[in-house]
């Protein structure tokens, strides 16, 4: 079967391709006679229109990227399924790139994507960027860039996260109340802005209850889960943790892995809470305490939003902080037992 | 930032459009001293191939699509993961679609995709197709499809499964041999292979050991976790189970969350075993014992499969059957407690 494109309708019709993708378009140009034959005979031989070809009349993609950190993480999962929802709803296509916490890696993916393969981006910021030239780059090539969690404050654009400082704050006194007086911290990165809320969070509510901050309770963690699981074993052997505050949940998880290892009992010995969209939670042993991310509907507000953007030729896009409230559930893994 | 574009360039040179186009493919038309000229100011003012006026050119794409039933599923995460490493490997794009088990949604998808969007496909079925036409029309219009472990046999090419049948003969087994002789099946979709080789080597170890097969020990589950939930609630209630297999991961964590809502404790009541690739089996209460798939390496596989093809003007994939093997990893709740 050959392919039918926009030559063969014109030649079966008689008349010019550029009345063909006019008839298509619904340009005004084309009387409604020769358009009605045109979609019916479109229809008759099964034409569908090449992207690429429709690209190069419209200068327009249809695709919009979506790049993430990493996948082993529940809350981007949730994520991806929101945002591929709004793109296939506006019949745009989603491209899915991972940066694997790599700064080289997000660098030549966004380099990669200008010059029009996509017509807009959404993303969180993998761990190890520190500086944002790729970034402005994309902006000044026209490419709207909507940021979801981990934003990037020197960009002016929309910046979608949940609210981290009060949720890590009530996370923080939820251990407090708890009976925890030595938490730890589990921090995923220092220039990440999310950990830098979710650590003044916890720092805030230290102070209203009058526990000092104590630098050797918080972790430095990183994208390799060896490492973590070491660093979280030396923490429980150098010094006294009563209290865990995991940053994201790949963490906790490590934390489950050293107390199961070293017969440290949860939530007798040593009391836990994760920001985490994980699916078990509930069947966890101990079910865990989670800050649970509304990450579907950070998914759906991204994609929305960027679609506010992309038909515009120069779009402006506001400077705005959008704020998704995150719940806590709490089960064992944080409570007294009776 | 106005965009560097062949024009650009042309007039910059002072040469035609078309010697830059071939003199940046490296065309045996354009003399070596041009070639350097252009790649020199190509590299000076920054250009960047535009990929979809480079399609026109090439008629290539550069991008693969991953279709997947759903994201809620730890093995299709990995299989993503696996299929993105490669594709970044082939300075490829990959577009992700899901088709929530809706046999509607894959048709619009496959239909989507051609006419030139993406080079080729790779591809798990969705539980409610039970007829392949689009797959056949897509073939027929030169787009390469890959499967891996919800393949089609209509369509000649590389199916990409694990040992389904031999892994569910082990974990049947492995259950009987822990004492159980009533054992539920929880399966899937009666017309997809996973869920037919699975159950037929769930029933050929029943077999071997001379355990009659029940009909009302077979649960049909689907996508609804509501629904899936009240069969398996009313399946302990009508009739005696001691063990449960489960062909895929949601419905044993359903299975765990009845067992914890109607007090049947696993394994002394029930033992239970599940394909599965979660990341949390380890620290479920009690220690979930699976089969685990080899995703990432599925995903690496039919990736890397697939790219072996798209160079090729007209492709001819063979049909084989690619076969990785899961392991069976024991855990607390298939074994009977000292």
């Amino acid at each position: 079967m050959s392919k039918v494109n926009l030559k063969t309708l014109a030649k079966e019709l008689a008349v010019s391709i550029s009345t063909v993708s006019k008839a298509l378009r619904d340009s005004h140009e084309i009387g409604d006679e020769t358009k009605q034959q045109v979609l019916a005979k479109a229809k008759e031989l099964g034409y569908k229109p090449n992207p690429y070809a429709s690209y190069m009349r419209q200068q327009k993609s249809n695709t919009i990227a979506l790049i993430i950190p990493e996948m082993t993480n529940s809350f981007f999962l949730n994520v991806i399924d929101g945002a591929e929802s709004v793109a296939t709803e506006n019949d745009y296509h989603l491209l899915i790139y991972i940066t694997h916490e790599d700064a080289q890696k997000e660098k030549r993916i966004i380099n990669h994507l200008q010059n029009g393969r996509v017509d807009g981006i959404i993303m969180s910021l993998s761990s190890t960027v520190d500086e944002y030239s790729h970034l402005h780059e994309c902006i000044e090539n026209n490419i709207p860039i909507i940021f979801f969690d981990r934003i990037c404050h020197e960009i002016e654009t929309i910046k979608i996260t949940t609210d981290d400082f009060t949720s890590a704050f009530i996370a923080t006194e939820h251990l407090i109340k708890n009976g925890c007086k030595k938490i730890a911290y589990l921090s995923i990165a220092e220039n990440l802005s999310i950990d830098n809320k979710r650590m003044q969070g916890y720092s805030e509510a230290l102070s209203k209850h009058d526990i000092e901050f104590d630098k050797s309770r918080i972790v430095r963690c990183n994208n390799d889960d060896k490492f973590n699981y070491k660093k979280i074993k030396q923490l429980f052997k150098n010094i006294e943790v009563d209290g865990v505050f995991s940053s994201i949940e790949k963490f906790a998880l490590s934390t489950y892995s050293v107390c199961k290892d070293v017969g440290i009992n949860i939530p007798n010995d040593v009391k836990i809470i994760s920001f985490s969209n994980i699916a078990t939670a509930d069947f966890l042993s101990p079910a865990l305490t989670t800050i649970t991310q509304p990450a579907h509907e950070m998914g759906v507000k991204a994609a929305s939003e960027l679609f506010k953007y992309l038909d515009k030729k120069r779009y402006n896009i506001p400077n705005e902080n959008i704020i998704i409230k995150s719940t806590l559930t709490v089960r064992e893994s944080s409570i007294k037992k009776k």
